[in-house]
This record gives structure tokens, C-alpha cells and sequence, in this order.
């Protein structure tokens, strides 16, 4: 290859729909490979695009476009064609799906994905609570979570408690240690509501020698050594086992993954 | 409308590409209106896809799918010609585009949007570091953010550090009280770090009054009064001015608005 490939993004409103699916993309191609993306959000006119679709006809880039305004989509494809560029309409075929079954005109207003309707600030509240709640700062937010995550250190607990916030599901977590029974709310809750976080002892040393040496500690602290590890998993084991909730073995998900599960776990329930 | 309208959703991974441009075109559609969305993830055989793509046909759905292997779209296509079945390929048209500018085949391992590689732990760290170092916890995180959010309270300090921490942002907040100096590190990191989130008065006492309500508190609190209020502002001012850094205007804008304010700022520098 030549040159770096060149993807612009344009978007009527800030560009995350188009962000996701060209990131998808990417995945499966790149490798640590040099590439870039030239984002233009809030393009809500055609002089903005022929400006836009001009530079990236010069750059030999492909376009992916995310437009609410069947017109615009219409100019770009278009304009595409007499450019010679190649534009993905990353949006418009499932408007126009969804016309079909919804039998009505879409609003056509974009950004209509981030109003501060009342979805938006449930997800707010959600991201809050597990930011309160999180590492058992305070038992009373067991009582009211939706989901309580229990596991010992290094567990993915506060990332996954912040996924499932994005979902609009209020999370509480509570970490698991030998020495500290865990907080009384935790058994007076409805057992459904907990999801214990198991993980095998190898892969746990190994995510906290890693955790130690980014710290800056010494690697043969007891945080990582084998015979603490199995100590506070048997603990682990104690607590789900008394909870009789389900477990999910995190050890070698993504956070993304364990929060897809725990979103079946509780669909199913 | 008879019937509610009914998307089913394919994927071969987790199905959040999917989700995401099912979700932003439903919002140009949906108001509180009733649909209902079928998911299916980790689809990675005909025999799977046939019996989806039949169910959607008896619930006179409209398909979108995300399937990285060409023969599984390909199948999808032809399968919904005879059913008579409207399907939208949501990622193929992007890969194909990028096949080209690529010049290489794509790697059509599913999933690999959630490889546990760097990325993936940069935004691990990101989230974790944005939940230890929220609202002034410890003014070490100061020293250490690549963004240092500044507001009073109701400012979406928190939701905004969060959003940050996806796009693998360290991101640290610290609450503007007139009672209480801001930590002496604010004064000492690089300003153009610090971001100001400012807020006009009114619509601040209406958020704190709602804050106030789903408490359970009164409504007519010292937090709540024009009064307190304006004082809060005023310091707030003093100390932006002081620290010399961007402020933004949060006052009707989505967390998500203000996050890519905030990347604008942040790669113009």
C-alpha cells in the first residue's frame, strides 16, 4: 500500500452512529496499521457537503454518512457518482426501512438521539449511582441497584457497572475480601438482583502483577501471590454460594461481553 | 398502525454496531410509541440465520444485521428475496469499501471490536481512573488527567468524565464550593487541561430543584435559591479566570454534545 487509507465521517449531528459502524469496520482490517478519519459533524447543508466530499475525492477516501435529511443523502449519492467517490449511506436504508413498518415520515431533525428526554436522564442518573455506589463505598446503594456485581480485586466490577449504567440499569458493587464481611444489605436483598464475577487464579495474578508493575509497585506483593488469590476466591465461593446467585466466569471476557450476559441473565428472569 | 412494529436484530458478535443504528434511526421515528426489537447475537451459521430471518418473516419485521463473514450476507440477501423479507446489511457496505482502500482482505473474525488488546485496557484504565478521581476524591488525579472538568454542582462533571473514558480519556472533576478552596493542583497543572463547564442560573435551579425532588428533599433548600446559586457562579468565574482554561456552556446540552465539544478543544491544541 502506498498511503495511509483515508476515511471521512460526515454526520448531521455528532457523528457516534457513523463512529461505530467505521470502527466495526476497522477491526477487521486493521492491525496496528496507519490509517485516518476526518470527521465533520452538524453538515446540514449541501455547500458544507460539496466542500466535504470535494476533499475527500482529492484524498482518495472513502465517505460514510450519517443524514437524517433524504435529500442530503440524495445529494451525496449524487454527487458521489459524478466524483467517482465511494460513499457508504450508513443510515439511510433503515430510515427507509423503518418508514415502511412505523407508516409514517421520519422526524428528520438530527440529533435526535441525544435529547435530554427522559431515557437520557435515567442513563445520567445510572452513571451517577454507579460512580456513588461503586467498591461498596455505601451499603445503601444495594437496596436500591438494579443489579449488585460481586467479586474480589480485579474483576472488571467498575468498568461493568459503568456498561451496564450506559444501558439505563443502576448498578451497585460490592468487592469480595477475606478479612471484611461483606455488608448485611447484601444478603437482605433479592438474590436475582446479584451477579457474582468469577475469574480462574492464573489469569487473576496475572491481571494484578500487571496492576502492580503499572502502579509502580514490587510484583511479589501478597495482592498477587497464588496462595492469596486462592484465599480470597475460596472466600468469593463462600458468599455466591450463601447469595445462591448467578456467576458469570469474567476470565477471559470483555466488559462489553460480561454486561451482554448479565442483560440475558436479567431478561431471562 | 394495526400492529407494533416489530426489528429484529443479527449479529455475529454482541450486536452493539447494530443497536446503535437501530436505536438512532428509532429516534427519528419513535415518541413514547410502542415497537419492539428481536436481538440475536452470535449468529455464525445458515442454519441459525434461516430460522431468524423465518420468524421475522411471520412477524413482518424488518431486518438489520452486522455479519463480518461476505457468504453469511450474502445468504441473508438471497434468503430474504424469497421470503419477501426486508433486510438491511448494516456493516457489509462499509467492509467492502474498506476491502479497497485496504487493499487487503478483511480478517472476518467476529468479535474483534472487543479484543482484549491495548486499546481495550487504555479505556478499562480510563473508566476506572474517571471513577476514583471523581468529584475531587483525591487531588493526585489532577496531576495525572489529561482533562480536568471544573463546575459546581449539576454541571454533568460525573456523566461527562464517563463519556471521556470511553473515547480512553483520564478525566478528573473537581466541584467549584465558595467554602472551600479549589485543591492547590488545579493552580499548578497545564490550563489548557482544565476545562470550565458553565451554566446559566436558571437552568441550574431548575435541575437542582428536580435533584432535590427525586431526593426526597425539600425543594427550597439553600442548594435550590437564587441567591446560592448566583454566589456559586460568581466564584466559579474567579477561579476560571484565574486558571485562564476553555470554558463551555453546558446549560442545554447532552453530555454527549459537550464530550465532543470537549475532543474538538482538545485536538485543536
Amino acid at each position: 500500500m502506498l498511503k495511509k487509507p483515508i476515511i471521512y465521517l460526515i454526520s448531521d449531528s455528532l457523528g457516534e452512529t457513523a463512529e461505530k459502524v467505521i470502527q466495526a469496520s476497522l477491526s477487521q482490517f486493521v492491525n496496528g496499521q496507519e490509517y485516518e478519519i476526518v470527521r465533520t459533524p452538524y453538515v446540514e447543508d449541501t455547500t458544507k457537503l460539496k466542500q466535504v466530499l470535494t476533499n475527500a475525492t482529492r484524498d482518495k477516501a472513502i465517505v460514510g454518512y450519517t443524514l437524517v435529511n433524504p435529500e442530503l443523502r440524495q445529494y451525496v449519492k449524487q454527487k458521489s457518482v459524478l466524483l467517482n467517490l465511494e460513499s457508504i449511506d450508513i443510515i439511510g436504508p433503515m430510515l427507509e426501512a423503518m418508514e415502511r413498518i412505523f407508516e409514517k415520515k421520519p422526524r428528520m431533525k438530527p440529533g435526535l438521539a441525544h435529547q435530554l428526554d427522559e431515557a437520557y436522564f435515567k442513563r445520567v442518573e445510572a452513571i451517577e449511582f454507579a460512580v456513588q455506589y461503586d467498591d461498596g463505598r455505601d451499603p445503601r446503594g444495594i437496596e436500591q441497584a438494579d443489579i449488585i456485581l460481586v467479586g474480589v480485586s480485579r474483576t472488571s466490577k467498575t468498568p461493568l457497572s459503568q456498561y451496564l449504567a450506559l444501558k439505563s440499569l443502576k448498578v451497585a458493587n460490592v468487592p469480595i475480601v477475606p478479612e471484611v464481611d461483606p455488608p448485611e444489605e447484601l444478603y437482605r436483598v433479592d438474590p436475582s438482583k446479584c451477579i457474582g464475577l468469577k475469574i480462574n487464579p492464573e489469569k487473576l495474578n496475572d491481571i494484578r502483577r500487571e496492576r502492580l508493575k503499572a502502579l509502580g509497585l514490587k510484583e511479589n506483593a501478597n495482592y498477587a501471590t497464588h496462595r492469596r488469590i486462592e484465599q480470597e476466591l475460596a472466600f468469593f465461593e463462600c458468599v455466591v454460594n450463601k447469595l445462591a446467585c448467578p456467576v458469570i466466569d469474567v476470565s477471559n471476557k470483555a466488559v462489553e461481553e460480561t454486561a451482554n450476559l448479565i442483560m440475558q441473565i436479567k431478561m431471562s428472569q
